[in-house]
C-alpha cells in the first residue's frame, strides 16, 4: 500500500531493469543561478503527473522494464563527485543497461558518456541539445566546470560530436567550433531549416554509431523552459526537442536531463523535461519492439 | 464610488442581464495540484487588465448585459457540490441567460451541461478543450471525479461529444474514444491539420446544434498557461484556443474556462483564461447583432 | 552509492526498525488552502538540512531504528483513503513499531489513534496541539472533514483528550467543549499560565495512560509556520511546542505531523515540522536508554 | 446561493450596518515596495479562513451589522484620490456608523481621519500604530505622501496625537517630536515598559477624547507582517498590537489597516491584518454590549 | 577585482562611451501591476547571464564603448520624474551618445524622445512596439500616465508615429487612430503578414528619417515575458522583436525597454528585455563597422 | 542625478572611507541550499528601505565615511575565491580601514579573519554568531567548505574563539568544543541566561583584544530570516543578535553578514541583515564619538 517516490512507473528491480534512471543532485559549478542539484526530486514529482500510456509509441510503461536506483550522493567537490559517477555508472552499463540521468548541472554528462563509450567498445556519437558550446578547456578556474563538457567529451572520448540549439558562447568557442570543422546547428538554423532536415542531416553525420544523447534543457525556449540554470532567449521549441529524441533515442546507449533549476519556475520546466525523459524510453522501446 | 470586486465590466443586474457570469471555487478531486479553488477570484483580479473594447468584433462591453452573480459555496463532497451547483444553474438557464463557470475543477461542467441540455429540450453538442480525454468512469473512488466529466456527460447527457487537444490518457480512454468512434483532434492533430480546418470539421460534425463548450486550460501549452492542477505539455496555443472560441461561440448555450490553478504562476494562466472568455462574449454578441 | 529519498537517517529496514516513518499525500477535504498533499516529501527534502545528532537528548539518529516505508496511495475519497491508513497502520502498531505519520490532512490522525487504541487494549489518551477544537460532527457535507477529528476520537476512541494550542472555532464548539469538560489550554493560557506549568497538569490529568500525541503544526504561530492550510495568528512559539514533545514523547505510542502546506512559503513551515519530528523521535529514545 | 466575494460576516446592507468595511486600492506614494493595491482584496480572502465567533469577547460576527461597502476607484494622483475618498466616507461617517478602511498606503488615511473629527464636531485624538513617524511635511515631491500623514493630521486635525512602535525616521521627524513634545513609543519602548502600561499611558493621555485608530502594519515585526510596503526590523508582537485595538477600539470612531503588499508573502500579512481588523470589531461591539 | 553591479561589458567611462544606458526605477502611475520599479537592476543582474559575443552580427561587447550612468533618482510625483530625466538625457544626447533607457514606466518615454528629437535637429520618427496605443490624453487624473505616453509624443514632437503589436485599447482610441491615420501593425497583422514585410513597409513609411525605438515589453507574448505591469495574451513572439530592433537599430538615436516588472515572473522577462537591448547594442554598433 | 545601486549612504570615495563594504557572491561549496550569490545585492537593493539616521546611537550615515567597492569576482573553485578575497582585504586593512563583508557563504570568513588578524599584528578574537559550530576539519571533500570556517580560524589563526547561538552538529563537534574548551552558547543558553549576561561573559573572555565579528545569519531563528542557506529551528531573536552588535562592534575590527539566501523569501531575510550590518557601522561609529 506504501509507495517510494521514485519517478512514477519505474517498477522493475534493478536485475530486470532495461532502463536505469538515477539523479545526480550536484551543481556546485553552476555560472549563473545555482539549483540543479533539486532537479532529481522535482522530476519525480512532476512524474505523477503524466500517464502510464505514450499513444504517440503506443507503449505503456507499465509494460517496460524501468529501475529507479535513486540519487547520487555528491561530494561538494566536482572532480571526486565526478569520479564517483563515473563508478557508479559503469556497472549500470556494463550489466546491458541503458542509463538515463536527472542532473544536476552539465559537467555530469562526462563521466556517463565515459562509461557508455568505453563498453560500447567503439567510437561511440555525443549529440547535446544545449543553447550553449559547453566547448571550454577551464571555466572559473575548474576544468570539470559544467561550461566544458561538450569539449573535455570530444577531447577525450569521441570527435563524433553533434550539438544543436547552440546560440551562445564566447568569440572564441564559435571559432573553435568552425576551426575544428564541428557540426552544429544553432537554434535559428532550426527555424530557417527545420528540425526534420536537421534530424536526417544529423544521422547521416553519425552513420551507424551508437550515441550518448544529452539534453540541457536550456535548448529549450525560455518560454516552455523558464526555470533553468543559465536561460537563453530565442531558442528550439518542445516540439523540435521532441522530435529529436524521438528520432535518436533508438540509437542512444545513454541519454540525460539536465540543468534544470526548480526554484526559478512553478514546476514546468520538471515537466517538460519529465515528459521529455518518458518520450526518450518510449521511443527508445518501441524500436526495439 | 465604491465597486465590488466582480468581474469588469458586469454592470447589469441579474434580471437584464443576457449573460450569468459565476465562479465555483472548489478543487477537491484534484489528482496532481490542488487550487483551482482559487481561480474565480484570481479571474475577476485579472478582468481589471483588460479594455472592454473587443477591436475584432467591435464590441464594447459596456453595451453588453453581463452580471457576475458571485461564487457559489461549495461543499467538500464533490457530490453534493454537482448537486447544488445544478440547482443554481438550472434557473439561469430557464431565464434565458448564457451561463459562463470559472472552475474549479473539471467535474463542475457535468451539472452546467445538463442543465443547459434539459433546457434546450434537444440534443446539444457538447465540445471540449483538454488535455485529456476524462473518459473515466471512476477515479480514486470518486465517480463524479474531474477525470471522469466527458464520460459522464457522453453517458447521460449527449453523444455528440468532440474533444480537441487531447494528448494524454491510459490506453483504455484512447482504446474507448475509438471503439465508441468518438472524435477527437489531438494537439498534433491540430499542428498538423491546422486549426482552421479542425473548425470546419467540428462544425460539420455538429450540424446545426447547439452546444455546451468547455474549456479546460490545460488543452493549452504551458507556455501560455503554466498555473494549472494538471500541465501537459505540447499542447495547443493560444491562437488555436481563441480559433475555436470564436467560431463556436454562436452557437454556444454554456461555456466554461477550468482547472486554472492561480497559485502556479504569477498571473498569467488566469490572464488567458480570463481574456478567452471575454472572447466568448464578444464572439457571442457579435453573432447576435 | 546511490540513495533513496528517504527522510535523513531512516536507516533500518522495517523488520528491525523501532520507528516507522509514512506519509499521507491526502488534503481532499482542506477548507481553506490545500496542498497538505505535497508535506510528506516536503519534509523529506528538508531533513537533509539536519544532523544527525540531538545534543539535548545526547542521540545520534545513527544508532537508532528508523524505518522510512514511503506514502500511503491515497483515494479522491477520504472515506476510503482513512479506511486504508487504518489497514496500513494496524500491522506496524501490531508490530511493536510507533507509528511516525507525515500529514496530509488532520483528518488522517483519526485511523491512526483508533489502530494504536486497538492494539493498547486499554485506554489511551489522546493528546493534540491545534488552533482548532475540530469539535465538529460533519462539515462542508463529509464527516471524516479534518475540522472533525478530534470529535470522532473522542466518540469513538476516548475520552482522556487535551488540546493545547485551541484559538479558534465556532461558538459550539467553545460551548461543547465547556458543558463536556474537555480539557484546553488556549494559546493564551499558556502565554499567561507558561508551558512548563501546562506541562505539568496535563500529565497530572493523563495519570499513567499511554498517548497518541497529535501536532497539529497550526498550533504554532504562523512567524514560526506560516506554510499550512489554515493560518491562525497569535498561536503558540516553537518553543513551547518542543516543551511538549520532549514531555510528552516518552509516554506516546504514535506521533503525527499535520496539515503543513508547503506551497505557501519557502521551506520553514516543512523544516519546523521536521525538526519537531525528529525531537519526537530523539525524547523517545532517550527515555527508553 | 452564490455569495460575493466580500469580507466574511459582512452580511448587513448599508442602511443597517453598524460597521462598513471598504478597501481603497491605492499605492501610488510606495516609496519602497509597491503593491498595497492588493491588499483589500487580499483581506477578503484571508477572511475565509476566520471563524465568525470571537472567543475573548464571546462576539459572534453573526450578531453583528456589519457591511462592506466595496472598493474605492482609485485615480492615480494621490490628490484626487483622497479628495473622492472623502466624500465617501463623510456620509458613512454622517450616517452614524464605524468607518474600517483597508489600505492601500498610508496617505489614504487623512482624509477618513478628517470625516470622522469633523462629524466628531469636537478635538478627536488621533493614535497610530507605525514604524515610522510620517511626520515629514513633504517626501518625494508630493505632500500628500504616505510618509507625510501624520504630519499633517496633526498639523490640521488634532493635536492629541500618539504613536506606538516607531523605530525609523530621518534626524529631523526625532527633533520634530522632542520639540513639538509629541507622544510617542518605540518598539524598544514597548518592549521595556510591558504595552500594557504604554496603554494605561496612552489612555491617560487621550483622556475622554474619541480617537481615530490608524494601524500601519509595518508597526509589527516582520517575523509577523514579512508583506509589507517598508517592513521594519525590531517591531512590536502581534500581541502587543492585538492588545492595543482591545483597549482602544470601544473609544474609537474610525480605525483602518494599511499598508499591506501582499505580493511580498504568501498571505500571512493578509491573515494577520484581517484577523486585527476582525480584534477591533469584536472588541468594539463587545464595548457597546 | 571589485566590480560594481553595471550592465554587464559597460566597460567604458561617460567620456569615451557611444552607448549610454540608465535605468529609471519608477512605477507611479502603473494601473495594473506596479513594479517596474525593479526592473533596471534585475536587467543589470539578468545581464551577467550573457556572453560578451553576439554571433549574429559578429560583435563582442568588449570592443564596444558603452557605459551604464547607474539610475535616475525617481520623484513620487510623475511630472517632477520627468522634468528631471529630460535634463538628465539631454546631456548625454548633447555628447553624441545613444541614450537606452531601462524602465520603469512607459510614460518615461516621452522626455527620452523629446530630448533626442531637440538634438536631431529635424523631424524624427518615433517607432514603438507596445500591446497598447498609449494614446489616451489623460488617464486616472495624470496626463503624464503610462496610458498616454504615445499620444503626448505624437502631439508636441513628431508625427511620424508607428506602433507595432498593438491589440489592446478602448474603442476611442482604434478610433483615434483610424481617423488620424496613425500607422499601426496589430499582433494578428504581424501572425498574417509576416514580421519582415512589416518592417520593410515601416522602413518605406519612415523614409530617411532617424527614429527613436521604444519597446513596451508588452508588445511580447506573455508566454516569452510574463513578468510585465499589465501583460496582454495573442502578442508577438519573441523572434519578431528582434527582428524590428535588428532592422531599426540602424537608423535609431534612442532606444528603451520599459514596462518589465520582476516581481511577477523568476526572471525571464528582465532575462529577455536585457538580451534585447543587447541586440539593440549589437545590430547599431554592426551597422557602424 | 544618476546613482549607482550600492549600499545606501556609502557616499565616501574609497580613499577617505573608514568603512569599506563589499560583497562577495560566492556560494560553491552550500551543502543545503546554494543561492547565497545573491545576497550582496539583495541586501544593497534592501538599504533602499532604510533611512539615514540611527536614533539608538544618535548617528547619521550621512555623517559617517563609508564606502561600496562593489563585488568580488568570485571563481567557481573556493580556493581560488579564498586566495583572491585574502588579497583583496588585505590592503583595505593595511589602509586602517574596517572591512564589512555581505556573503556569500561563511567559508569567506577565513581570509578576512586572517588578513584582519594579521593587520592588528597580535592575537585577535574571533567571535561568530552562527547557529553551527563550522568546526570540522573538511567536508564534502572540501577543506575550504562552510562548515569548516571556524575551525581552521581557530587552528590557524585565533584560539580566542567565540561561538553564540549554536545549536546543530554531529557529535564530534560537540565532543571536540567539550575537549578544546571551546566557549559557546547555545541559543538555548541565551533563552534561559539572557543575552546581556552572555554579553558580559564573553566580554570578560576576550580582555581586551580587538576581535573579528561574524554573523552567519542562521544564528537567528527562522520566524526573523527564513531565507537562509541552512535554516536551522529554535534559534536567537533578532533582539538578541542586536544587542551582541552593539556590544561588540566597538571592539571589532573587521565584520561580516554572512548566508542569506534571498530566493528563500521574499526579503526579510536581507532587511534583517542589512539593517543589522547598519547596526554594527553605527555602533562602531558611536564608540569613537
Ligand atoms: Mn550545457
Ligand atoms: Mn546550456
Ligand atoms: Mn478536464
Ligand atoms: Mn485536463
Ligand atoms: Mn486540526
Ligand atoms: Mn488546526
Ligand atoms: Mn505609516
Ligand atoms: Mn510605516
Ligand atoms: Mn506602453
Ligand atoms: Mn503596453
Ligand atoms: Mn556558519
Ligand atoms: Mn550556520
Amino acid at each position: 500500500m506504501f509507495y517510494k517516490p521514485d519517478m512514477m512507473d519505474a517498477f522493475a528491480d534493478y536485475d530486470s531493469a532495461k532502463y536505469v534512471i538515477f539523479g545526480v543532485p550536484f551543481d556546485a559549478t553552476s555560472s549563473f543561478r545555482p539549483g540543479s542539484r533539486w532537479a532529481p526530486d522535482a522530476m519525480r514529482k512532476a512524474s505523477v503527473n503524466f500517464e502510464t500510456y505514450n499513444q504517440h509509441f503506443d507503449i505503456d510503461f507499465e509494460d517496460l522494464l524501468i529501475h529507479d536506483i535513486g540519487n547520487l550522493e555528491p561530494y561538494s567537490s566536482v572532480d571526486e563527485t565526478l569520479e564517483d559517477l563515473y563508478h557508479a555508472v559503469r556497472p549500470i552499463v556494463k550489466d546491458g543497461k541503458i542509463p538515463i540521468m536527472m542532473g544536476g548541472e552539465h559537467s555530469l554528462t562526462y563521466p556517463c558518456v565515459k562509461a557508455c563509450a568505453e563498453e560500447a567498445g567503439e567510437e561511440i556519437g555525443f549529440v547535446v541539445l544545449d543553447a550553449h558550446f559547453d566547448l571550454r578547456e577551464e571555466y572559473g578556474g575548474i576544468r570539470n566546470n559544467h561550461a566544458c563538457v561538450s569539449r573535455h567529451v570530444r577531447d577525450d572520448i569521441t570527435d563524433t560530436y553533434v550539438t544543436i540549439g547552440v546560440r551562445s558562447g564566447p568569440k572564441e568557442e564559435w571559432v573553435y567550433a568552425k576551426e575544428n570543422g564541428i557540426k552544429y546547428y544553432t537554434a535559428d538554423d532550426v527555424r530557417e531549416t527545420g528540425i526534420k532536415q536537421v534530424i536526417s542531416e544529423v544521422k547521416e553525420y553519425l552513420g551507424c554509431k551508437k550515441i550518448y544523447l544529452s539534453l540541457d534543457m536550456d535548448a529549450i525556449d525560455p518560454a516552455y523552459a523558464p526555470g533553468l540554470g543559465t536561460p537563453e532567449p530565442f531558442g528550439l521549441t518542445d516540439i523540435d526537442v521532441r522530435e529529436v529524441i524521438r528520432a535518436l533515442a533508438p540509437i542512444s546507449i545513454g541519454f540525460d536531463v539536465m540543468e534544470i533549476a526548480p526554484e526559478y519556475d512553478n514546476g514546468i520546466s520538471a515537466l517538460l523535461g519529465t515528459k521529455l525523459l518518458r518520450e526518450f524510453i518510449a521511443a527508445h522501446a518501441a524500436s526495439e519492439k
